[in-house]
């Protein structure tokens, strides 16, 4: 037997290889794994919401504890600031506390009953559903996200709590971090006793490990956040089994912000700090980055992005998250700095490794012409498209492709005029923000971080907030069985006190022997 | 101009064309068709769930006053019984009268408001999401269903209670059945004043209008019920669009059904009454047909095949749905026949156009060994495949495809030893019922038809009961959008009394205004 290839994660401030060699997953260890988490998916699905909620809120507990050595090696690996990556962690641990307190309340699963009624003809049957999870679920690490949305982040929270043992396939830029957040995880699961097999971090920096994760029998669902080119492949890959199985894919998405002129007109300076914050925030590398701006012609257009150049060229220069995405950058940058009708107003380049933000501006015909010019251009990049009239400007939405976010900023003795404008960005986008900037994604219940494509690869669900956990599920139903055989969440008593819904009112009583006899 | 091709459906009884020729469908009329249903998305949309309720009621009225010609039109066009027909086209009422109910009540969006908090740092929004309609919807009616999965039918009638409006196209085997129950939702549509454009029907007697409407990008999701490779080419051409876009295939099932040696020997004739009616119902052409039986071996078995066979002797033959099925169904069966490990229990030859019901028995071992045994046959057929121990039984269980449905009949005292039983088929079958029959789908709120592929193309979804409206849905969130510009779903007041998720808890109370503050 052969050691295993192993590699080095690169320093992004440098380029250097960082110390410590990360082996690939073997062909044996990945099926191996694989095999284990077949054999754990029953008995972890079967086990009371309020196990599983045990677990997550270990997890937390552990990344908690573990956050100092979290942020030091996610320094080291993707360049991001100790400030947003200690923000992260406890993003992290917050929202495997609210997956906990998902999988612990228990209501997630919609259970139905429908009352049996033997006296008519047909006799009517006893029938009761509710969402069970799919079974294995892999896992693909973000490069911008590499606490919150990699080993032990949103998808794995939502597979986990949905019962779904997990595989994360880590990240090649950060696996340092991530044999961290693996370690939190793999102690809470030992201290919680969940089934061997239950959660599993696997390795390479090729594509390898991740497709033949994708293409394995036993793994039933697979959650990605990246590129749309990785996003596509494992798609493809996904829809060519045998039996296909769902990707959850976030892929791309420029987030268009619009401002109204009277906005631009009432802005000032904390429209401009706004602006420059949610351009630059993280290195302009969040996935909700507005990158396509649009901009009223004439003199308070102008002003304002006169503005918000100074204000960009003034904000630090930032390393990006790995060589290959600097190289993107600048090649993105370089080529709309090269475009005919592009007019550059804050230059991208900077020294070595570090970028600086970069502001561009076209003319509204430019964007109908040149459609790619709405193209995302990962990193800290803006361009400002200046439109005339209304008409105009929602015309051009209209030819966008979908998006994560779209944001207005109108005053509100306008908005019954840019109602049309709503209602485009509304058709295009998962979430539409009024006065506000699409980045800082609220983990709550109520949050859509979706979007229809290419913004995901199913614009049906979310990435952030409770409902992801739905994603993770198929329906069930049981027709006449006693109650003895049915889970506790369809049984007659009600025991977990979950909210029901009974021949299709929504209650949390139990049901009475009578009715049921 | 020239005029439009022509087609004749075939009375199946008799191979001859009907009188009525139907037009085909043509390019212009379906893009017409497409452009008006896109013109009418928004404004279906944004109607009160009352409205769309009153359309579904007032279709509901027209399908049950238009019965008898429906009945009359689908008894020529496929041979199904009177007593069916009007069976099911009661069903068809009562199915839009139930996503009535679903679209007046409303809480079916999952309507979410998550508080904001101004004090916190960052500020934390104010976020409140629902499900929201996909856009047109193209629906291919069903050979199986002429009225309650066809124009009228399930898909139909969640995709209108969704707020989709909808394309049909109707099943070249009954198309003047589907031209009046056309008349019945245009009726309808008018009377109740939809948008222009909300329903069409289009027609053909090949492929290229079906697939025309699946490329077509105003076209959002596709409901189809019908064969493997028919979901499979709609499956093919919806993912190869460049806005991929969803397709709900319900595609084939032979639906196991399994009994212990117990239940054999206590089931006597009610079990062989039930088993029969269950095979030969509607010709045996219903999804649910239990094809699959698992008998032990051994005297009870035998007694109970004996008599199954007579039974199936004994009930009347029966016209299958069209001269294709009857074709495939004439060649499955002698395949059966063919078999060397299977034998002929009860041979399915009739005269002329009539078939009888068909019995056929093997080992276990050969259903090992030869795995297409368990693909589905159309039609009033089931393979009986003789088990020993109960360990063989579920080995070969595990290694069946996604079934729509699993039963299994076995005697209480026997259900705690039967438990690894019930859990391979819970993991294979999106409904287990227990000592009863899959045929007779009931229409309601708990019931979920759906299962994992090749049963349908997305188990995690149904097809009949009131989750079906969910699936023509996506998320969509508003961020920091005042109050007026929210839809009333998502307003302070909750004008609609739904039950919201507010903060993460179930209520149907307003929000009070301090509590926005």
């Amino acid at each position: 037997m052969t050691a295993p290839r192993a590699f080095h994660a690169l320093n992004p401030a440098t380029g250097e290889a960082l110390p410590t060699p990360v082996p690939v997953t073997s062909p044996e260890a990945l099926a191996a794994a694989v095999n284990a988490a077949a054999r754990a998916a029953r008995p972890f699905a079967r086990l009371p919401g309020a196990r599983r909620a045990a677990f997550l809120t270990a997890a937390a507990d552990q990344i908690t504890a573990l956050t100092d050595e979290l942020v030091a090696r996610a320094m080291e690996e993707t360049a991001l600031t100790e400030p947003r990556l200690r923000g992260e962690a406890a993003r992290t641990a917050q929202q495997l506390r609210l997956f906990a307190d998902l999988a612990r309340e228990g209501s997630w699963v919609d259970a139905r009953l429908d009352r049996p009624d033997p006296r008519r003809t047909p006799p009517k049957p006893d029938v009761r559903s509710l969402r069970v999870p799919l079974g294995p679920v892999a896992v693909f690490g973000a490069s911008n996200f590499p606490l919150a949305f990699s080993v032990a982040g949103g998808d794995t929270a939502a597979a986990l709590a949905a019962g779904c043992p997990v595989i994360v396939k880590a990240h090649p830029a950060h696996p340092a971090t991530s044999a961290v957040a693996a370690r939190a995880l793999q102690a809470a699961a030992a201290a919680t006793a969940m089934p061997e097999g239950t959660f599993t971090v696997v390795y390479d920096d090729g594509h390898d490990v991740g497709l033949a994760l994708v293409r394995h029998p036993h793994i039933r669902a697979v959650g990605f956040t990246g590129s749309r080119a990785g996003g596509q492949a494992l798609l493809a890959a996904a829809q060519a089994r045998p039996v296909p199985i769902p990707v959850f894919a976030e892929m791309s998405s420029v987030n268009p912000l619009i401002l109204s002129e009277r906005a631009v007109q009432a802005g000032g300076a904390p429209l401009v700090a706004g602006l420059t914050a949610s351009i630059t925030g993280s290195g302009g590398q969040l996935c909700t980055q507005p990158g396509l701006l649009f901009v009223p012609d004439g003199a308070a257009g102008d002003a304002l992005l006169l503005d918000l150049a100074r204000a960009l060229q003034a904000a630090p220069a930032c390393t990006l998250l790995s060589g290959g995405i600097h190289e993107a950058y600048a090649g993105g940058t370089a080529a709309l700095a090269a475009h005919p009708e592009v007019k550059t107003l804050q230059h991208a380049a900077g020294e070595g490794r570090g970028v600086h933000a970069a502001l561009y501006a076209a003319p509204l015909a430019a964007l109908t012409s040149a459609p790619d010019l709405a193209q995302e251009v990962f990193g800290p990049v803006s361009l400002a498209i200046r439109y005339g009239s209304l008409a105009a400007l929602t015309g051009a939405l209209q030819a966008l492709e979908g998006q994560l976010t779209a944001t207005l900023h109108a005053r509100p003795e306008e908005l019954p005029a840019w109602q049309p404008v709503l209602e485009v960005l509304s058709s295009k986008a998962g979430r539409v923000i009024l006065n506000g900037f699409p980045t800082g994604v609220e983990v709550g219940h109520a949050m859509v971080h979706g979007g229809p494509f290419p913004a995901t690869s199913d614009g049906a669900s979310t990435s952030v907030g409770t409902r992801a956990a739905e994603r993770f599920t198929r329906l069930f139903a049981y027709q006449d069985h006693p109650d003895a055989l049915l889970p506790p969440e369809l049984q007659n008593a009600n025991p977990l006190k979950l909210w029901r819904l009974v021949d299709g009112q929504r209650t949390q009583e139990p049901l009475t022997p009578e009715v049921t006899a």
